[in-house]
C-alpha cells in the first residue's frame, strides 16, 4: 500500500495511526499542501477531489483501488484487517465509538483545516489571531463533548482499555489544537490519552515529525 | 425509536431517509434550532453535545441507548437492520460509498450548517450574500467531486441501481444547496438522482416540508 498524505494533515495522521495499529506496512508519498501539490495533475489522477489522504491498495490487499476520504479508509481497514479491532463488538458500542470519531471528524476538523482557514483569510480578511480564535471556538465545544463521552465509556483510551477509531481521531486533533494555542488542561481525560499515546509505538510512529516529508517545525 | 431532530437540519434529514429506507417506524420529537432548544437542559440530558439528531432506541431494538452523530447512527442502522442494505457487499465498494458520503458529511455540510453560518455573521460580520457565497464555495467543489465519483460508480443512484448511504447524504445537501441559491445544473448526474428521489417514498416522506415540526417556507 502507498499512503499519499501530508505530514501535518490531520486526516493523513489519523490514517497513519490506524495503519500502524493494524500492523500494516505501507509506503508514503508526500503531497505538499503548502505548494498546492494536491491540485497537480499527477495527484488528481489518483484523487480527482484533490484532497489527502489517498491510499493506493494493491491486488494482494483487494485492489487495485485508490481509496479516499479518511473515514472511509479507516472503516475499510477495519473490514479488511479485523485484527486487532478498532471498533468494539456490540452495535451500540460501535455507534458510541463512531460518534466520538464524528465529533472530531465532522464538528471540529472540517472547520479548522488549511483550506478553510485560507478561505477565512481571503474572504473575511482574518488575521492569525482571528484564525486561532476561530479554530479554538470549534475545538473547545467539541473536546468538551468528547470529554463527557470519554467520562462515560473511556478507560485507558477513549472507549475502554484498547485503542479504537476514536483515538485515531483524537490524537491528531490534539496535535492541531496545540498549534492553535489551545492547551488540553480543560479536558483532563483527553489529555491523559494524549500522554498515553506518546508512549504507544503505533501512535508515536505516526507523529507528523517522524514522517519522511516532515518539514521544520513552524 | 424516537428521533430528536429538526425538520430543516441536514443531519436529521439524512437520518430520516435511512430510517425510512430500512422500513422502520419511529416517532419524532422536534428540537427547534431557531430558538436554541438544542441547548436546553431537557435536550442536553439526551445529548450533552447539544446537537441534533439524537436517536432514542428502546430495549426491543438493542437499547435503551441514545445514539448521536448521524454518521454513527446510519452505520448502526446498517448493522442492526441489514435489510435492505445501504452499503454494497465488497469492502472496496463499501469504501467508495462511504467516501461519497464523507465528501458531503465532512467537506460540505460541516461548513454550511446553522451554527457555522451564525459564527460567520457574528465574528466576521458576514451578510446574507457573503454567507450564500461561502456556502456555495464549499458546495461546488464537493458536488463536482461527487459527480465524478457517481460518473464512475453510479447508476440510478449514487452507487449502482439501489439507494445507499451516499444518497442519504446527497438529497439533504441538494435541498440545502437550493436554499443557498445553488442550482444543480452543473452536476447533471446528481440532479437526476435528486429528481428520482422525489418520486421515491422513503425519500419523499423524509422531506423537511413533510415533518411534524415543519414551519413555513422561508
Amino acid at each position: 500500500m502507498i499512503l499519499h498524505g501530508y505530514w501535518r494533515s490531520g486526516t493523513s495522521y489519523r490514517t497513519r495511526i490506524a495503519l500502524n495499529l493494524k500492523g500494516l506496512t505501507y509506503a508514503q508519498a508526500g503531497v505538499d499542501l503548502r505548494t498546492g501539490a494536491q491540485r497537480s495533475d499527477a495527484f488528481r489522477a489518483l484523487n480527482p477531489q484533490g484532497l489527502v489522504p489517498a491510499l493506493e491498495v494493491g491486488p494482494e490487499q483487494g485492489g487495485p483501488v485508490v481509496l479516499t476520504q479518511s473515514p472511509a479508509i479507516l472503516e475499510w481497514l477495519e473490514e479488511a484487517f479485523p485484527t486487532p479491532p478498532l471498533l468494539p463488538a456490540a452495535p451500540a458500542d460501535r455507534a458510541r465509538v463512531r460518534a466520538m470519531a464524528a465529533v472530531i471528524g465532522c464538528d471540529i476538523h472540517p472547520l479548522n483545516n488549511l483550506r478553510v482557514l485560507t478561505a477565512l483569510r481571503t474572504t473575511f480578511g482574518a488575521d492569525q489571531a482571528a484564525v486561532d480564535a476561530w479554530a479554538a471556538s470549534w475545538i473547545a465545544p467539541g473536546f468538551t463533548a468528547l470529554e463527557a463521552l470519554v467520562a462515560r465509556d473511556g478507560g485507558d483510551w477513549c472507549f475502554g482499555d484498547a485503542p479504537t477509531l476514536a483515538d485515531c481521531y483524537l490524537i491528531p486533533q490534539a496535535y492541531s489544537a496545540a498549534r492553535f494555542g489551545v492547551a488540553m488542561d480543560a479536558w483532563p481525560r483527553l489529555a491523559a490519552i494524549v500522554a498515553r499515546a506518546e508512549g504507544h509505538p503505533a501512535f508515536a510512529a505516526a507523529h507528523p515529525d517522524r514522517q519522511p516529508d516532515a518539514g521544520p517545525a513552524a
